[in-house]
């Protein structure tokens, strides 16, 4: 595998090139591109550079709008239903964390609910927004249907993220930020690639049985809950996936479950649901970040069951990641993913490329 | 397996006797029992009757709390911080919830977070009263140590529970009440009396191995996250207990984590922190209760993997046990359960006695 570094800054800005080249506002570019850019630089390269492409394409092709910003259709003093405007999911989810701190600096708490929205990239970015304010953020959406709930054999649900982040103290945080399926389709996606099994509780096959074989779950099966089985409590990551769909689709009328559009098919506007929380512990017990600090100290600090695998707290492998790009002076990408992101430049029109000069030894 | 039947009004009547015997305000143990009825009636017989001698040996040793109220701390339009004053955990509960959905109906969203309080039944119980308002209704608490977090060997979280209630239409709803941990401490000693293996993933050993030995388990091991090893996807659970813990001990400023004493050892105040939330769907969009009764059906309608056992929404099994305890006519109590409680009612010299004379067949 041959990868080559390219620094955040010249991502960032070849990211805005491609987007403003098929039409999008500067500002609306800059949105994704800070969302995708972080999203590589926590290591989770899934939900980065490696998916501009579909932006492109949805702007190119119209499905996602280039023109107006957010509204809020009601509002309270600590709450607000925001119609997207089927925009970029990063502009919706921007304008409505950002809604939802403001809120929460008034009334403790600011609880925003998005229909007419986009893919928005990780969603523990915008959870991460509140920790500028040293609040709690918190932030959900639902997506295409790939899971199948326990006892099924249909994908009803999308892979339902729940994000939290929490600070403590000296920039420290908890930063949670899952898939309420077991894993994300791309692991599995990785083994079937690599010839390699999947554990069990990863996914099911088209009859809803629990699989080691990759294909399986490609091929008419799906993804499955946090928990696996019904025996080792696959129940409740369906049940939380049920919720995260409750705070998004059904609480902002925006399409849900299987009324989603099939994942990687963009024939209608998706019309995602998603959801944004700011909690302010300055409405609660005072000392809120020395506790935080030593909730995760009391769990990093164990000893281990492996001398050679720490006990991490949520966020941690991300900070490593992050610490990486730090002393690498920028982003490690697959040859590949460039080339490939050269070519969709090139076809729209956008220079200059991105450079793949500095190749990293395997 | 000899059981016999009781009305709920007997449970609920015996089990206010029994804490008022040892000096409990009446409407206090009305509260309590209220609650353990409901657990029982739901078929969660661990947070029922079966509990009924820890509170009153509780309010008997003074470790629990008589007299006084909860009472409001810090305030806004949406938000509160009580201070439980070491009451019955049901009495902090519903005083809470109440204030939640206070706050509910005039900003949309009420999330209220108590300290000084005590074990409070099925968290489920909070969330549901919401539905009586047609809000959706959260509630959390932190528990004893019991669980041992991802990569660990040491028991530093609760089972922290996540209780989220939705209204739909024609009085259904959908009702999440888990714990988060795989599966509850009662599961593990039940196999372990039974002789049985446990499912892989259920818990681990002292050194923090997955096993499949229950002795293990509760002898120097623990319970693992949702999700077990780290594989399939354990660090999950992990990181949800971690978020319960924000949203309780350490929003609240009570105790949390392996500061919280240990599971049945009552040589300290439980000070524990619990969360209650409401929110208000006519804040969002319209027509939020037909969105949810149709998300429930894409579930529940679905051809199931195995044609005997249909596919449930969260809450499911919890209805057809009280659809089976209305057909009875009662709850169907182990005997050996009750002639535990009437000894313990004997004890504190509380009288009439829990009937025992209606037995059902094996």
């Amino acid at each position: 595998m041959t990868r080559c570094l390219i620094t955040q800054l010249e991502v960032q800005s070849f990211i805005e090139r491609c987007m403003t080249a098929v039409g999008t506002k500067p500002h609306h570019a800059r949105s994704l591109a800070e969302v995708l850019v972080e999203g590589d630089n926590r290591g989770h390269y899934s939900h980065g550079l490696n998916r501009m492409d579909m932006y492109v394409k949805d702007i190119k092709s119209g499905i996602c709008a280039k023109d107006g910003e957010p509204v809020v259709v009601k509002e309270s003093v600590a709450t607000a239903l925001v119609d997207g405007k089927n925009l970029l999911g990063p502009v919706v989810g921007n304008y409505c964390m950002n809604l939802a701190i403001q809120k929460a600096k008034e009334a403790g708490i600011g609880w925003v609910v998005a229909r007419g929205s986009n893919h928005y990239g990780i969603a523990g970015y915008y959870a991460m927004q509140a920790l500028k304010e040293n609040m709690i953020g918190m932030s959900f959406t639902n997506t295409s249907p790939l899971v199948v709930p326990t006892r099924g054999k249909e994908c009803t649900l999308g892979t339902n993220p729940i994000a939290v982040a929490a600070p403590a103290n000296d920039g420290d945080s908890f930063v949670l930020d899952m898939a309420t399926s077991a894993v994300a389709l791309g692991k599995v996606e990785l083994h079937e690639r690599r010839g390699d099994t999947i554990p069990e509780g990863w996914g099911c096959d088209a009859q809803g049985k629990i699989t080691s074989n990759p294909k399986e779950v490609l091929s008419g099966g799906g993804l499955v809950p946090i928990g696996g089985s019904e025996a080792t409590g696959g129940y409740k990551g369906y049940g939380l996936g049920m919720m995260v769909e409750t705070f998004c689709g059904i609480l902002a009328g925006a399409q849900y479950s299987k009324h989603i559009r099939t994942w990687k098919v963009t024939d209608k506007v998706a019309n995602l649901g998603q959801c944004f929380v700011a909690i302010n512990p300055d409405n609660f017990a005072p000392g809120f970040c020395d506790r935080m600090s030593d909730l995760m100290a009391i769990q990093r600090e164990m000893e281990p069951a492996d001398a050679h695998t720490p006990v991490l707290a949520a966020g941690d492998p991300e900070r490593m990641n992050m610490k990486k790009c730090q002393e690498l002076g920028g982003i490690p990408y697959h040859v590949n993913v460039v080339n490939y992101m050269n070519e969709c430049a090139k076809s729209v029109g956008a220079s200059p490329l991105l450079p793949c000069d500095k190749l990293l030894p395997n």
